[in-house]
């Protein structure tokens, strides 16, 4: 069990909302944030079902906090248990990321003196992800209890206080309770229900309350000092995304009642199983090991593994950030680690951005181009959904005007490099056939409506975007979009080329609803002959966007030490006026494409845009890539400092907003880190090479690979790659 | 009782939010929609009090729906009472608004067969205004029942689903049940709490269910077929805002139980004393008679009486619509019915405000003006709450910038002119010394400083605004604006010699915030001189704004029948572009300074801007003050068309948006159309006097002014004024 542990010591109410975070659990259907069963003031109780979207005011949607399976209230000699009040004389809360399993134990004393310990645990089963259950033992020390337990669902659930749910349906017997409520706009029906189960010596009632909208079942019981009652819940959800009748399949799952210790075989062999295909270790270096642990348990938990018409958002499925949108991350951060440890969830999450299609060709329509052009945040349907308008965080009166969702468009490219990567690793042409190529070249006619000619230049250039560094906004020829949209043109020339030569047949398929005449596809050559792409022959820079260099430069040693990013600490405006970097999209653009312009182009840019960037508060995005890029220098030590930063993001919470949720990009770069960096693992056409650059202390690496459906171990040692 | 009911013959769930709206009551405290005690699907479920707001995505703040006093759910032999079930095989509701009582009769057959006889009957009483009373009687006709009644208390209500209640504490005893709660984000705590008493001729008995954040009360009884069970409830509420501790309060009151019998004495008391100085009177029109009082119920539950913080939303508080937001529309429509029936609550009304001038001097300092400018929209602070952008109504993703709350500045003169007249009209030196002069002078000392000089023209102007006629934005020199502007200025500089001669220690103080010195009046007297106010001595014709006479005609009669407005037909920058008139800014002026041209220039105006207007479906203010002017006119008739237009917008919800709330604006123009219009009512110096200009049919009319401490009874018949 070592480092599968990540414990808290003691409760501390200042950093609730981040232990909410970091403690979430999940199986792929949902996740459920580390709150109390019994509920805390300022909590952020949220259960959130992958693709269960709600409208919702400015954010225009967002995935809806579903009804709480694990409310459970305890009244012990009349008064309510809660960490508000009494005195708390042990606590220690652990999750078991080996086996996805939270357990809190404490001893309480109530305000009128009677001292109870108390166990809780909690597991979604991955074996049957519609089953959740629930385990509290209460033990007295100084008395006797009667104890009265109620646990509820209610249709009430809300999201920062904005409720989802109409309420249709309910029932509340001594068997079970449950509750059937469809989302307000967007008319998700969800069926939630569970019983109970209580082992007491004394004799148990247990009662049905059938408060409209709150249907409660209460237990009353009795203890003498020294003896356990134990209660435990098994609790199902359905919804109409899952199967046509959700309450009906609701209550077939419930009516054959599973105990805990029934279910938890099932649950611990598919985390073995899961483990087995994509764990790192990591020798003589316990921090690094649990965090890169703890940052494949939240991908893990948070993988579609039954769905293939969602994605992973931002903020995973952890908490309220970003609303559950997906964007750029997902692709370029998250699904690295899917497509090659598993790559059918890398193929789900994919096929999301095939589903979501429609949407993205009513972005371009709307904007006047052709093809698909995929909004920069997205959520069930596809259509943009990035708030165009905010309050100020200072001035709730003020609003700003948010720009990302109108001009960052390099998420076309990214998720055609994201499906052309996936094909690569897993040779996959079913799924190219199917779903990939229409991704690819969709959005690959849009590039080819979207780039500009400028006549007196003769060449095409893409003007007032963002690139990945959001700090320079309304830039001309960002350069990680102009090559990046080049390198997208040609690898959907030659999958054109390809289709014809191995199924015409789907080609001609995809030429009835895409203009591919053979006059478009010179167009799209030209495009991509013709794009501006940045570079100086003399110096070896590739300038980040037009007048880049004649930004003002901005020594940041100078402004150490600081808590915040240079963007909060010299306003928007002004930022956008230096050569400060969010994160250095020229850096991103020779991690994607490495053999671009060779190492002596990438040294040169690397040693003009690292001092440039705001490695410590600017884009969370940013470390675990500059980790992988100071390996390829062979500053290994440099390397360890952003890694570590990427590692401590959420684990120590050292950007102050993981109470938000997991930063889901951050836990697909560290692996990125490990593997690309550290490891040194290129795939080339010869097959998967390690070249390591491992930290200091670092004894050994192992990982599993899957590449081209074989599933290669690696173990590294420093300076010694075996395969 | 003649012509005081309200009622309803049929239950019909397609007007379900239009019923709930005209049902409502209240008691100047809070009001309650005409909710079904049992709820139903897709009711609008609300009790507003006044001043309790909270924060609001783009509303910005919103009056927070407080936990429901009404809930009472009835099971019947294990069935769930509710109207989405069985069958009703009799149904009426009345309001009686002599009595502020709502009464629902219906007979009821369940699913399973069970006819019951239920009588529902509530009302908020007016002598003590934390008191709620409800009650209920069950009569089974066709069998036995074994009834269970629960009712509940919730902090989770909430505003078209938006949450605005923290839980604190609560209780659910078998005697009563409580909640403590706050709203999220202003800090109103609201104490709520209420007890049952059940009369029948089996055993009673009442459990508490402490269910968290629901406490309800479950009562069980039974009732051979042809017994009356009734259940009687008594809830309390009180807040922060009334009381130093809330809870304390509220449980003082609810610890000596009142009954229903026993509370109904003083509240109709209350209810007779109310009419006895505002009731109007019409003989020989049934409608019109129902309408009137409508109106006056509506505004006498809504009216602060206890308050002086708080004013009446253009919603009054019957409806989710504009949030509770306060308009011109209380201080021009509403407020001259109670200055001349209820000059305490016209006190209350105008003191708000004087409580809000740091909000309106936020605003003026904001745009860099001097003074007081009042919000547009108003709430708790003052400080404009004018929504900025909102979502396009036909596409969500769309956002729609709203000019309101920048560029609609009249208010500010609106309200110093509900000011003078309320003074004027009461001689309540003591208020204009306290409260009433610091609005007239902040609000001037804004216009001074607002006015625009043209050197070219050697002229003041007031350039991008919206006037009263909201079809038309960004004009310049709109003639409401600049007209009032003028009389505005005139006013303070008469005001300021008033208080020099009256009260020059108080002037001295005003002096201390706000320049009074003689330079600064100086430049307010060169404001009110050099002012633009159009008018073209030719036509007699006043330009509604610069240009106007240039925009484009329309024959409004061409596009008749239609019942949606000009600005829906048209688009909002296509019907810019015309002449038509959401409102007749023109005739409004001439309505509120009649002496200021004369009759041939109000005729020549009449004449030019009424076939300009939209009636029918262009601003519910205008039907009312269209009125008056053609019973000035001498057009009768066609004064009774414009005077129903108004009398039937709620009662008969001809704008299809009853359902978001009363139009208090309507109801307060019906009032000055009987009064000003047909009565002919003018307050001059020697006194008040009428001229009657009754509609064909009306037999007597007769109402209550109460003119500088005076009540005058006025008895009108056809052509026969008698004061």
């Amino acid at each position: 069990m070592e480092h599968w542990i990540l414990g808290e010591k003691a409760f501390n109410v200042e950093k609730l909302r981040h232990a909410e975070t970091i403690f979430t659990i999940g199986n792929g259907y949902l996740s459920t944030r580390g709150v109390f069963e019994e509920g805390l003031a300022g909590e952020e109780r949220t259960t959130f079902l992958h693709g269960v979207f709600d409208a919702a005011p400015v954010v225009f949607t967002e995935l809806a906090n579903a009804p709480d399976w694990l409310d459970l209230q305890l009244w012990l000699n009349g008064e309510r248990f809660n960490l508000g009040e009494g005195d708390l004389l042990a606590y220690e809360r652990h999750l078991d990321m080996q086996n996805a399993l939270l357990t809190r134990r404490l001893t309480w004393r109530s305000p009128n003196g009677l001292t109870c310990e108390l166990l809780f645990e909690r597991f979604a089963s991955l074996a049957q992800p519609h089953q959740l259950f629930q385990r509290v033992q209460v033990k007295p020390l100084n008395g006797a209890v009667t104890l009265q337990a109620q646990a509820s669902l209610s249709s009430e659930a809300d999201n920062n206080g904005l409720k989802h749910w109409h309420h249709l349906k309910q029932h509340a017997g001594s068997e079970q309770a449950w509750l059937l409520c469809r989302t307000r706009e967007s008319g998700v029906e969800l069926a939630a229900g569970f019983n109970l189960m209580v082992e007491a010596k004394t004799a148990v009632k247990i009662a049905g309350w059938n408060v409209q909208g709150r249907p409660t079942l209460a237990v009353d019981c009795q203890a003498a000092a020294g003896e356990t009652v134990t209660i435990e819940k098994q609790a199902v959800i359905y919804t109409n995304r899952d199967t046509a009748d959700p309450l009906q399949s609701m209550l077939k799952t419930l009516a054959s009642p599973a105990r805990w210790a029934e279910a938890w075989p099932a649950h611990q062999a598919a985390w073995q199983a899961e483990w087995l295909r994509s764990d790192v270790m990591i020798e003589g270096d316990a921090e690094a090991q649990l965090a890169v642990r703890f940052s494949l348990y939240h991908l893990l938990i948070a993988a579609p593994r039954q769905d293939d018409r969602v994605s992973i958002g931002a903020k995973t499925l952890s908490g309220l950030g970003y609303r559950g949108h997906v964007f750029w991350d997902t692709e370029t951060f998250m699904l690295p680690f899917f497509t090659y440890n598993r790559p059918e969830v890398a193929r789900n999450l994919l096929s999301y951005r095939w589903h979501t299609l429609p949407g993205a060709r009513r972005k371009a329509a709307r904007n006047g181009y052709q093809g698909a052009q995929f909004a920069w945040e997205s959520a069930a349907t596809g259509d943009e959904v990035t708030p165009t308008w905010v309050p100020h965080f200072a001035d709730s009166t003020r609003l700003v005007r948010i720009w990302t969702g109108d001009i960052e468009i390099h998420i076309s490219a990214d998720v055609a490099y994201a499906v052309l990567q996936y094909w690569r690793a897993t040779g996959d042409d079913v799924f190219m056939l199917d779903r990939g190529a229409e991704i690819v070249l969709e959005t690959a006619a849009f590039w080819a409506s979207r780039v500009e000619w400028v006549e007196d230049l003769k060449r095409y250039e893409i003007s007032d975007i963002i690139g990945p560094d959001e700090y320079h906004d309304h830039v001309d020829n960002n350069a990680y979009t102009n090559y990046l949209v080049r390198w997208h043109l040609q690898q959907a020339i030659g999958l054109v080329d390809w289709l014809a030569e191995h199924a015409p047949e789907r080609l001609k398929e995809l030429g009835q609803n895409l203009d591919l005449s053979s006059a478009a596809l010179a167009g799209w050559q030209k495009a991509a002959d013709l794009i501006y792409c940045p570079f100086d022959p003399q110096t070896g820079i590739i300038e980040q966007f037009d007048g880049f260099f004649e930004r003002q430069e901005v020594d940041l040693a100078a402004l150490e030490p600081r808590d915040i990013s240079v963007q909060a600490l010299f306003g928007i405006d002004e930022t956008c006026a230096t050569q400060v970097l969010k994160q250095p999209d020229v850096l991103m653009l020779l991690y994607m494409l490495p053999d671009l312009l060779g190492p002596e182009v990438l040294r040169a840019n690397y040693n003009y845009y690292t001092p440039r960037t705001d490695h410590t508060f600017g884009s969370s995005l940013g470390p675990s890539i500059q980790a992988v890029m100071a390996c390829q220098m062979g500053d290994v030590a440099e390397a360890y400092d952003h890694f570590m930063r990427a590692a401590r993001a959420d684990l120590r919470d050292v950007r102050g907003n993981a109470g938000d949720g997991i930063h889901g990009a951050s836990a697909g770069g560290l692996w990125q880190a490990v593997v690309f960096g550290f490891a040194g693992l290129r795939l080339t056409e010869a097959g998967p090479q390690v070249s390591p650059r491992l930290p200091a202390g670092w004894k050994r690496v192992a990982f599993t690979i899957n590449w081209r459906g074989q599933e290669l171990k690696f173990e590294v040692m420093p300076n010694e790659p075996q395969a």
